[in-house]
Parts: C-alpha cells; structure tokens; sequence
C-alpha cells in the first residue's frame, strides 16, 4: 500500500463546502476564506500508549483525535473548517484504517469540516497529528487571558467522567449503563463549539479541559494575572462518575484530563444569559468558584482549603 | 519541565508581523489574512530512524522539519506565513531542546514565518509534524494537474545530492568539500520559495521532489492525466554527487528523495522566460523532459529507455 493508494481508499471525500479549492492529493491545499473574519489554527497530537490505549478501536481514536483539536477551536469562540492530518502508523492495516476514517470523518461531519490534506508517514508507535484551521469575526475571540477579579467561574457538562472512563477501560471490569456512559465519555469527546460560540458575547475568558480542571483553571488565571477560589462542592460530578469511583470521584474531576468540556469566566452580571443558554443548549452550567486578585487556584471544600499533590497532566 | 515552561522557554518568540493576533499559549492562533488572498496549507511529518539518523543533531532536524513545508508551500507557488508544531520526544534534554529552536527559528526566519502554535507530546520516538499556513492570489495556485502535450519539464537545481548525502552521513568515512557538499543538502534543504511565486505566469503544474524525481514526476503526470519521457543525460547532477557517487549517480537522481527542488512543466514558448529566471535567481533550471499524451514515465539514456524496480520511497 503506497501513500497515495492509501489516501485514495481511505481519506479522500469530497469537501464539506465549495470554499475547497484544492484538497487532498497536491502538495498543499487552497482554501477560499470568507472576507473579514479571522483565521483561528488549533493543532493536537495523540501519541498510542501515552493518549489512549494501544487496543482502543480505531473510530474511537481518530474521533478523539478530531474532537480534541474541535474543543480547541470551541475554547477560542471560533468556527471550525478545514482539517489536515499527520498520521504516524507503524503498519498499514485495511480494516484499522477503514475504522479510523469512520471515526475521523464522523468526528469531522458533524461541524462540516473538510479534510483538505495530510501526510502518511511510518514509525515505532501510532501518533496522529490533526491540525484545524477554523475562522472567526474580527475582535471576537475568546482567550485565556481576560478573566478580572469578580468574575464567576464556570464550567459546562459534567468533568471527571472521561478519567474514570479511561480506568474503566482499561480495568475490563463489569459493564453496565454507568460504566459504558463513563467510558463514551473518553472515547467519543463532544466539542462544545456551539457552547463556545455563543459565549463570544458572554465570557471575559475560556480554556478547554483537557489536563484536568485544576491544572487548566491554572492556565488559565495565569494567562489573566489573576487567582481563583473553587468551591469543591459545586463541581458538577454525573451520576455514573459518583457511582462508579465514589470517594475518588471529586479528585478524578479537578485533576483527571479529558473531559473536553468548557471552563470561562464571565461577570456576574452575565448570570440570566448563561441560565438561559443553558437551558437552550440543553447543556448544564454550573458556577463554580470565584475570580480574585493575586493568583494561584485555592480549592474549597466543607470551608476548609485543600491543596493536590499531582495536580493535572505533566507531559515530561 | 511541563510543557508550559518548555514553550515558554523555547518557542516563545515574538512574530515576524502584526498579523499574528493572538499566538503561542492560548487554545489556538488568531492570524488576520490579507484581504482578497486565498489560504494555502500544508502538513508534513518527519520520524527518527525512518526521515532522519536519530544521532542527526536537532538543529538540522528542525531545519528540515521546517524547510520539508516551506517546498510544499513554494511547489504551490504561494507564500508562506504562520507555522504550527506538534514535537513528540521521548525525553526533554535542554541543550537538544535550544538546538532544535534554533534549526526551527532559522528556516522560519528566512520567510518571515511565524511560529504560531502547537503541542508537545511524549513518545518512544521523536515525531516531528510541521504545518504552515500560507496565502495566494485568488486563481494563482500551482498544481500537479495542469501538465499538458507538448509541455517541456523542468527541474531546479541538481537532484540526488540529498540521498547520497543521508548515505555519506550514515557511512561516517573520509571528509572533504564534495562530502560536506552532499551532506548538507540533506540536512538543510533550500525551499525553493522565490522559484515557486515567479513561476505562477510562466509553469503549467509544479511538485517539490521529497520521494525521488522518478516519482514524484509519476505523481504529478498522474495528477494531469499524461505521460512523460525523461532524457536521462539531461538531468542536472552535481560535481560532488558525480564525483561521491560515481556509477550510482544517476540512480540517486533518479530515485533518491529530500532534494526539495521544484520539478515543473511549462510551454515551449516559456523557454525564453524561464531562462532569464533561472540567470535572475542564480539557479539552474534545467529541462530534462517532455511531456507527452498516455500514462507513466519512459527515461531514455544512450536513446534506450531503462526502467527501475524500486522506484522511489514507498511509505509502507
């Protein structure tokens, strides 16, 4: 199977829209911007054995691999668009392959996002690189770098269910409606583009959750030269997290990784519109701590601060 | 070191232009396009042991991880602009690390590239996936597919000095100019950028030559729907590669990779004016074909055609 076999068999669609003026199988890809709007370019790697297990299946991978890159996008308030793909495989195998471009073109449907190009390469191990270029309005998009004290602290859906998820596959235990939810949760990642999008208007800053809760409110307060106080109690945990990891279960939302929900920041005078938005998205948010001066992220449970000694993901 | 500190520490450069809105070390880049100019994309990813020796030092690692994009931007005749990373390392070394910046920053540099974004990710082996973001003129585009009957092909610069280049680095023998010759035109390959915007009036398709010239020429025949003959005494070898090489030399020009020179084809009547551009460069641009009607690729040598068994790399 040579590379360009391979791309014919598996990755080559035809674009979600005529802004594709040369897709895959030249050397790059021309792609026809909409006037004024801003290009935003979000870029994601998933390496096999340290992002997901080697025996995950491959629609869940190439999912996952859109996903995060679509949560990157959703964080920034912008639209996503065209997509290409690096793609390291130690072997070349039809039936993986057939699996992956399911998942990828999946993941990639459902925001009308076009594969546009990519690179096939040979290596030790899996890695998949998926780079997105999406556009927004000029001036409109959401930073980390905006949070100012007083601001509330937010969160959306449910976090600590992917973590727990990943253990669940992994520990091949018992199955029931709670552990397959938790295990969805890693595997098939919903960006909040929409979510994000209609937060432009709403939120002083916003970060994707990726490393896990604390360590990505980290990020983000000291992009805004502020501190955060969260309130432990108010962390929305689901049902299947608390059921299935009781005592663990706060711990694996404030430093277990992947939940690819949104964290931001708004005033508090923004409360009735993110009520409403909510209950329009069909999406909880729920208001979790509290912007202050200084910095640093101090958490508080039953009145008392608790600290973590592994806080979120270290990648070396 | 998290992967915070190593941005900062490396990668955080300020950009070449004021077109560069929001940069490293937010959920994604928000670049502002030039009004009126299409986007040209490309991804490529270069894996130790499989694109480069693993003891190859990271300066001319991340050159070429740079200038490998930068040729498939120039093959589109474009203009490069906004660069993301996703560097995927086993272990991070401090002085590998500033090595590696520097090779990057130094390809970026000489096109006004930006480093934009990107992700550090840990893995078994070094995976280096690079991507740019260019523009173009609306309806400028190079591409492979635009070869015609009668069309003579082009190629920039002499072929088959990279290949014997990897192989003199590999070997570790004698050291003189015609073997620092070789091995620097794989470690630090020439984008031919300039080359690729002059010739968007005057080349007919145009493909950088990463897999070989063979095959690359079979690429971009494929592309067009013609086929080519190739007179093999006319392809441009280098003193060094005639002189390291001997016998073989034709053989590395025709079936070595990592050249990233332009190989192009353009209508008779454009002799005159891509001889006044290859004097106006300083760079020889030598035809070594023509094209024809029909499919694939007949090389002539001694007025028999020769045929190769392994005609350029094949990914897997």
């Amino acid at each position: 199977l040579d590379e360009f076999e391979l791309i014919q068999r598996f990755f080559n669609r035809a674009p979600a829209d005529d802004s594709v003026l040369v897709g895959v199988g030249d050397d790059g890809a021309v792609l026809k911007p909409d006037a004024g709007r801003n290009l935003v370019t979000v870029i994601d790697t998933l390496v096999e054995n340290v992002h997901f297990p080697s025996d995950l299946n491959a629609s869940d991978i190439a999912f996952r691999a859109v996903a995060v890159n679509l949560s990157d996008i959703a964080a920034m308030g912008a639209r996503p668009r065209w997509m290409t793909l690096a793609l390291t495989l130690s072997h070349a195998r039809d039936d993986w392959l057939q699996d992956f471009a399911t998942g990828l073109f999946a993941a990639a449907d459902e925001h009308n996002v076009s594969l546009v190009g990519g690179d096939t390469t040979r290596g030790e191990q899996i890695v998949i690189t998926v780079q997105i270029n999406g556009d927004i309005a000029d001036g409109c998009q959401l930073t980390r770098s905006g949070a100012k004290p007083g601001d509330l602290v937010y969160v959306s859906g449910t976090v600590g269910d992917a973590a727990e998820g990943l253990a669940v596959l992994q520990a091949r235990g018992v199955q029931n409606d709670d552990t397959e939810f938790l295990k969805a949760r890693f595997c098939r990642p919903i960006a909040r583009i929409e979510l994000g999008n209609e937060l432009v208007p709403l939120a002083s800053a916003a970060i994707d959750l990726s490393d896990g809760l604390y360590s990505d409110i980290e990020k983000l307060i000291s992009s805004s030269g502020v501190g955060a106080i969260v309130d432990c109690e108010s962390i929305p945990l689901s049902g299947p997290l608390r059921r299935i990891a009781g005592d663990r279960a706060l711990r694996s939302a404030l430093t277990g990784g992947d939940d690819y929900e949104l964290c931001f920041t708004a005033s508090p005078k923004q409360e009735p519109s993110i009520h409403a938005l909510a209950k329009a998205l069909g999406l909880p948010i729920t208001a979790i701590g509290r912007i202050r001066e200084g910095s640093g992220v101090t958490c508080r449970q039953n009145g008392r601060d608790i600290t973590f000694s592994h806080p979120g993901y270290r990648h070396f």
